[in-house]
C-alpha cells in the first residue's frame, strides 16, 4: 500500500494515470492552503505516513515549496522524493538525503534548455536584432552571418541538459567536447574530458556552455584565469547557476572582447539587481532564470514522475537518481 | 587540355588547388573589367575556347554576371557550367541548357539557409525580441516559450536545402514530412509525399517551409486555398522564390492569425518595395534574400567547384546536375 504526498492540482490532473499504474495507490493531497487530506478528510502530518513525495513545479508555483519539504522531513516515512529541480544544490536536499530518502532529479527541462541555448546562440550569430531594426526602417540591407556549422563547443557538465544540447549541436555538424567528472566516453560527444583537462581545451573552442551542478569544485570556476585561457571571440552560455561564474571577471572579459557574447540565464543573486552593469552590455543576452520555461516542461515533468513511480514500485533503477 | 573560364579573384584564390587536381589545366581569366586573359595576355572571346565555366558568387558581386553568361554562350565551346545558384529559374539557364551545356547547381548555401530557418523559427517561438525589450528595461520577467520539440514540419521541396534543414529538425525531434515530385522515401524524412498529397497534410502541420524550385507548377502555389487548408497558428517560411507565394493572400492569412508567423527571405519583386505592408506586420520577419549569406557559403562554393571539376575530368557524375 504505497502512499504518495501530492499537490492537489497534480492529483486532479494525473489521478487516473496514477491509478492505472497501481490501483491500490493511496494519496495524501496537499491543498493550496498547505493542509493535508486523505480521501477528502483532513489528516495530520503525523498520521499521513507517505512513502513517496513529489516536489513538482505546481508546489513551488503555489508558494508551498518550503512547507512541502518540511512536511516530507516531518513525516519520517518518505523513501523516495521526485523533484522538479535538475540541480540539487539547495541545502534542503542534503537534509533529505541525510534522512536516507532517495532523490531523483528532473530531466524535464533539458529539452527546453537545449532549445534556449541554440535559439540564443543563433540569434547572436545571425544578429536577429539588427535584422529587426532594418526591417523596422524598411531597409533592404544584406548582412553576412556567422554559422554554427563546424564550430567547436565545450559543454561543462554532461547530464540530461548537456546531452540534449549535444544532440542538437551534432546535427549542426559542431564538434562537441564534453566535460564529465567520470571522463567516460559518450556517443553524443566527439570527445569527453575531465575537469582537470578543461584548461588545455579553452584556447580552441568557439563556445562554452556551463551546464554542471553547483558544487564546491564548480563555485567560481569560470574566473579571470578561465577567461585568460579562453579563445578570444568565444561565446559563453550559463544555464546552470550564477555562482559558477565570477561576474566581475566576466564583465572584464566582455569589455575586452575575449567573450564576444554572453548568454546568461542565471545570476548571483537572483533576480539580477536592476543596477547590475550586465543589463546594458551590448553583447550580453539576459533572461530571468527561464531557460527551462518551455511550454512542454510541465508535461515532461508529469511523465517523468509517472515513469519513475512505475520504476519505484517495480524496484527498478530510478531515472536521474542523485 | 581542359580550359576553365574563371573570374580573376577566384583564380588567385584557388590556382594552386586547381593545379593540384590537374597540372595541365588552362585558365581563361576574366578580370574586373570583363576582359579575358590567357597566361597574362589579352585573348578574344572567339579564341578563348573554354571547356568549363564557373559562374561563382564573385562574378555576380563584380556585376559581371550577365557579361559572363553572354561570354559563355558566345564561345560555343563550354561543355559544363557550375553556378552559384541553387535554383535555375532565371531564363538564361534555359538558353545555356539549349546549347547542350551541362549545368550543376550549388548546394553551398544549403547549410546557411538551414541555420537561418532554425534561428528564425526559434527566435519567433521564444520571442527573443520581447526578451530583449525586457532586458533593455532591466526587467526580470519570465516568459513561457513555444518549443520546436515534436512539432510537425512540411518541407516543400527536398533538395540540398530541405535535407540540410531536415537533419537539424530531426535533432529537435520534429516530424518531417517532405514533398518530393518523385515521392521517393528518404532517411531524413519521416514521410515523403507528392505535391498532389500536400493539401491533405496542411491541416496537421505546425510549420511549412517553401524550399522548392520556381516552376510553372509552383508559381502562386501558396495561395488563398492553401491558407484555408493550413492549420491555424502555423508558421510559414519562404526561402525559395517570392513568386511561389501569393502575397495578398499571405497578408490576409497573417491578419486572420491562420499564419501565426511568417519568415520571409524572398519576395516578388525584390528588393521588397519600401511601401509594402509586409514590413510593418508584427508577426513577420523580413530579410533581404540573404538566408544564404552564411560566412562559409563562399568557401563551400569553392569546395563544390573543385569537387565537381575533379568529377568532370574523371567523367564521374556531377553533384547537383540539373
Amino acid at each position: 500500500m504505497t502512499r504518495i504526498l501530492i499537490e492537489e492540482q497534480a492529483y486532479a490532473r494525473l489521478a487516473s494515470q496514477l491509478r492505472a499504474i497501481d490501483a491500490a495507490l493511496q494519496f495524501i493531497v496537499m491543498r493550496a492552503d498547505g493542509l493535508l487530506y486523505f480521501n477528502g478528510e483532513p489528516i495530520t502530518t503525523a498520521a499521513a505516513k507517505p512513502d513517496v513525495a513529489w516536489l513538482n513545479v505546481g508546489v513551488v508555483r503555489a508558494n508551498l515549496g518550503q512547507h512541502y519539504v518540511q512536511t516530507v522531513l516531518a513525516t519520517g516515512t518518505v523513501k523516495w522524493l521526485q523533484t522538479y529541480n535538475a540541480g540539487l544544490d539547495q541545502p534542503f536536499y542534503q537534509q533529505i538525503l541525510n534522512q536516507g530518502i532517495r532523490i531523483s532529479a528532473s530531466s524535464a527541462q533539458a529539452i527546453a534548455i537545449a532549445e534556449y541555448v541554440i535559439a540564443n546562440v543563433l540569434a547572436c550569430y545571425q544578429d536577429v536584432f539588427a535584422r529587426r531594426r532594418y526591417q523596422q526602417a524598411h531597409q533592404w540591407q544584406r548582412m553576412v552571418f556567422k554559422e554554427l556549422w563546424r564550430t567547436r563547443w565545450l559543454l561543462v557538465g554532461f547530464g540530461n541538459i548537456g546531452q540534449a544540447l549535444a544532440q542538437r549541436l551534432r546535427a549542426f555538424e559542431c564538434e562537441v567536447i564534453a566535460v564529465r567528472r567520470s571522463g567516460q566516453a559518450h556517443d553524443l560527444a566527439n570527445q569527453v574530458i575531465t575537469p582537470e583537462q578543461m584548461a588545455e581545451h579553452l584556447p580552441q573552442v568557439d563556445g562554452v556552455v556551463i551546464a554542471c551542478p553547483l558544487t564546491n569544485e564548480t563555485a567560481g570556476m569560470v574566473d579571470g584565469t578561465f577567461f585568460q585561457q579562453l579563445k578570444p571571440g568565444a561565446t559563453l552560455v550559463n544555464i546552470a547557476r550564477g555562482k559558477i561564474v565570477d561576474e566581475p571577471a566576466l564583465i572584464d572579459a566582455l569589455k575586452q572582447g575575449i567573450v564576444a557574447q554572453a548568454i546568461l540565464d542565471v545570476f548571483d543573486p537572483e533576480p539580477l539587481p536592476a543596477t547590475s552593469p550586465l543589463w546594458d552590455l551590448e553583447n550580453v543576452l539576459i533572461t530571468p532564470h527561464s531557460s527551462n520555461a518551455g511550454e512542454n516542461t510541465p508535461r515532461r515533468g508529469d511523465l517523468l514522475f509517472l515513469e519513475n513511480l512505475r520504476r519505484f514500485l517495480a524496484q527498478e533503477p530510478l531515472l536521474n537518481e542523485a
